[in-house]
């Protein structure tokens, strides 16, 4: 089926109902990064297949919203579709809500899917048709009733995490949930992130690329608690576990006729971000929804010890895999025939050879030249480009292991660099030292360290357009909150960064049409020490591959930067040399061994 | 009349009223930081004369709350008083809602005059108070009832800011408050803060000491504006020229009446945070009260043009006067015996030299040795300390001139330093040199900045308890917002650092017993460039006196260091050298001359 004629048919089903306006996002029901097959409507019905955008049709237009990523590829995509493209971010751009209130008349009916929408945008919506008294119909799955070959809901069998290896049992984890819904005041609450879900029961599945978690809400009550997921998913000793723990295994569908039915007259805690559209409006009759965000969110950010052990020993398993592929790829670039999708598939394999390894934990982004400075570049086999003895090759990759989950990126030079790129590789890696030698008082925000990684480049009026740092879930999604480093990390409310809180230190440079440079490690924070003046923190980096020094443009760097630079490489050789043999460590030692400064 | 009788007299007015606890603050009806000599009820019935406090008086208990830098003074005032010295900060001292909770009974009364409190406090009262349901009373003065000698309301004359001085007339600032109203549709606007009044009016009074305001509210709405205040104040000259701008002046006293008479029905717009308690009451019957932050705020706090060439100017005139002084100090220390007081006079004598003065803009700080670690202290006859040819003279001090307010802090050195002083003030130079050297993106707040200030103390695990910056009013406060240096600034929401905005730079280390160092510049906001990564800011040093390089332990400088401390001290050379002559013009050669990195 052409999409004009999936248009054509949802413009039917938009009639019989009389809804001017349809809208379909990316999501799934929980609000998650990724989604699996199932949920891609958006893709079936306007044929783009990138990872982020919003599809709006009305009874005589059609526009998708995607952001700079992917500008060339949705164009080419919508080329025969009757589609707009609406290249978000862009002048003259309208937001979706503006868009959607201009084409509408008074009282017009706008549907969606309400359980792929959460309730931020729906208020959004409403708010921008200011006077129009817009109507939001979020009770039907339009896309679906069209999609005639739909994939099946995922239901891949779901594997617990030791206790050795998740440090808390869940009946812990489920206590300190009811102490806070206590301190709250709250009868119940409603968690409906799937990772978080994952993470409280210490539980895994593989419903959801890169992402180990299960299609699953939860409702737990000051006594029993609710789990709403396909039974078959869960093995009997799993089952009988849950049981125990007072966990009743529900039909993934039935949560919402159980939550109309139990919340009457309730203080319930459902948070905004992440309770979808319909779920909320199935509370309608509870006393209070309290909708900030949960506690699960805050408690799995913070690393208990024997996650922080397992993320340690993780690094180092993906630390030798890296650094084996550095030591392939400096020997046979410019020698043996590479392209950025082979070096990632190399990459996969030493990754893949590592004990404990699981999946990769997202896409790889492997961009040569140019291509490095596409900041979320994914090489396809039309980009696929051949890498060369020389420029600049950016690797941004992770993977999940049995006992924590990985992110680093490393600039690799290939071969002879030009002056503009030695000194952007420089400046980033200044930022990215300052960063992680950085020492606070406790309370402080990744909005009061930002500057630490971007002063380098501030001093020269350069800059990166993305976040510093993000949190890392623990054999969960590669990008978890609350925190983050961004100087505007604060702008919707402070989070402090937590003993225990693991986060990325990834500052950049990209020009575009030459080369991006990015050097990420993933950084522990911990207590340094607390004296008269009060309590500091510091960062351990978690991270252990070497910084390409052939990148490096001595003039730049103060003796602080030679110190900070030798000190970390020592760790690395210390943490790798015992698992590297022959040629491999022989290029380990010459890769860390200190840099002089004159 | 001894505070005993006093209380006595309190506890019977509050006995005819019903009321169980009575509060006492020490703000006027306007939130102001400084208060005329009419608003001191908590001085008057508690005998404790500091700046800060609250007092809080039940049948049979009696609290005074204070901070730090007055613990000592009003332990000994309080000495004899049966009242309950409560020491801010400290740890199992109650705040004073969970105190008057604790204190009362089911349905108590609190009351206090609601014209000295603001909202939020009343709110924090009946939080605190939960399942109490307290009662709040704040219709009288008790303390005026029973202070016999209270002296009058100040009515100090009123006098214009020149345009060529404000730069922006009453008509033009008045118009685009009209507009900020438009735009949050509101129908009238309440402005309290004295500040805000003075600024928009062009007017300057001297009701309150430090800080040349005069009494009175304003409310604003689409035609017209009221301006409450003591009609004998101003001159016929002003008083036809605010009729002229569509302002009608009212009785001080008449604000509440006219609030309301004309609120019914009404938007409202009245910020929470310098709009009293009473204030608000009266607009009950108002349709919408906007208690978002006023716009006055805002715009005051972004210099124009010509506030930003006064500001230039009036911090020339200031650092010839303080430079002066440094010489005097350096040349006569050990010789001639001089105090703390006695030097503070020197140096208001040196100001008032200087043409366009018009008075201190705060009490001068002069701290010597280990009073320069008490970081509000202010000298008295009985502290006041000999100054020796030894340790570090921290002094904090400004003034107001007819075109700029000044804010600086230098620290001398009058002699031998242990090397513990002088590794202190060269990590705290290197952190205020670093800020004043900020790069930036459009768009970063304080709380983004501060750790440029902080870091080289950081490091060593040293801190300062404060603010690394506040704003500064024009002929105004010396403490203005909403801009602010704190890796803590945006906990109740970011404020940007605009082009126009002045704020100081002023970080310290504070040893007990020892010593203290300061460095304070104020710096002015600037764009820098907008480039293809964004647009850039940077901050341009307004203070203009030299940092005294004998402080300075040279092998704790970075050649950075070195580089930005040598071109600032050439910019003082260029300013301050027409202005001085002889032997004081050869001293700021020697004292602004390039340091060497080794």
């Amino acid at each position: 089926m052409k999409t004009t004629e999936k248009l054509d048919r949802l413009r039917a089903e938009m009639k019989k109902r009389n809804i001017d306006a349809y809208v379909i996002p990316t999501d799934d029901f929980h609000g998650s990064e990724y989604v699996g097959d199932y949920f891609k409507c958006r893709e079936y019905i306007s044929g783009f297949t990138g990872s982020a955008g919003t599809l709006v049709v009305t009874k005589d237009s059609a526009a998708l919203w995607t952001d700079g990523r992917y500008f060339l590829q949705a164009a080419d995509q919508l080329k025969e579709s009757t589609i707009d493209l609406m290249k978000m971010g862009e002048k003259d751009v309208p937001e979706i809500p503006e868009y959607i209130s201009g084409k509408l008349p008074k009282r017009a009916k706008v549907g969606f899917d309400g359980r792929t929408v959460m309730e931020g945008f729906a208020e959004k919506l409403i708010n921008a048709a200011d006077g129009k008294s817009v109507r939001l119909c979020g009770d039907e799955d339009l896309a679906g009733i069209i999609w005639e070959d739909r994939p099946e809901l995922s239901k891949k069998p779901v594997w617990e995490v030791p206790l050795e290896v998740s440090g808390k049992s869940r009946a812990e984890k489920l206590s300190r949930v009811r102490e806070k819904m206590k301190e709250a005041k709250a009868d119940m609450i409603v968690i409906s992130a799937l990772e978080e879900i994952a993470w409280l029961l210490n539980l895994r599945g593989g419903d959801v690329e890169s992402t180990p978690v299960f299609l699953s809400y939860m409702v737990i009550g000051d006594q029993e608690a609710r789990l709403f997921a396909a039974k078959e998913i869960f093995s009997a000793k799993i089952r009988k576990e849950l049981a125990a723990d007072g966990i009743k295994i529900m039909a993934y569908t039935g949560v919402e006729r159980y939550l109309k039915s139990c919340s009457e007259g309730k203080t319930i805690w459902a948070d905004g971000s992440s309770v979808n559209w319909r779920l909320m409006n199935c509370m309608k009759k509870a006393e209070r929804i309290i909708k900030k965000a949960d506690p699960v969110k805050q408690m799995k950010a913070v690393k208990n010890e024997a996650e922080r052990e397992g993320m340690i020993d993780a690094h180092v398993k993906d630390g030798v895999a890296v650094t084996r592929f550095m030591y392939w790829l400096k020997k046979n670039v410019g020698r043996v025939r590479m392209t950025e999708l082979g070096a990632a598939e190399k990459l996969h394999e030493f990754r893949a050879e590592q004990e404990g390894f699981l999946e990769d934990s997202f896409t790889t982004i492997m961009g040569y030249g140019p291509h490095g400075a596409i900041v979320h570049y994914s090489a396809t086999k039309e980009s696929d480009a051949e890498i060369f003895a020389k420029g600049l090759l950016l690797i941004d990759s992770g993977g999940h292991y049995i006992n924590g989950t990985t992110d680093i990126t490393r600039t690799v030079v290939c071969g002879e660099l030009t002056d503009e790129e030695k000194r952007g590789f420089t400046l980033v890696l200044k930022g990215h030292l300052n960063l992680q030698s950085a020492v606070f008082k406790y309370g402080c925000g990744g909005e009061a360290l930002d500057i630490l990684a971007r002063q380098p480049l501030w001093d020269e009026r350069m800059d990166y357009n993305h976040g510093t740092g993000h949190g890392v879930g623990f054999i969960l999604s590669v990008h978890e909150g609350p925190q983050r480093i961004h100087w505007n990390a604060a702008l919707n409310g402070k989070t402090a960064i937590e003993d225990g809180m693991v986060i990325s230190d990834e500052p950049g440079l990209y020009i575009e049409g030459k080369f991006g440079v990015r050097h990420e490690n993933l950084i522990l924070c911990e207590t340094d020490v607390e004296n008269e003046f009060g309590k500091f923190m510091h960062f351990k980096a978690l991270t252990m591959v070497p910084i390409d020094k052939a990148g490096i443009d001595m003039s730049l760097m103060s003796k602080t930067d030679v110190e900070r630079l030798n000190a970390y490489h020592k760790q690395v050789w210390n943490a790798l040399s015992p698992y590297l043999e022959g040629d491999e460590k022989e290029w380990l030692k010459e890769a860390t061994s200190p840099l002089k400064k004159r």
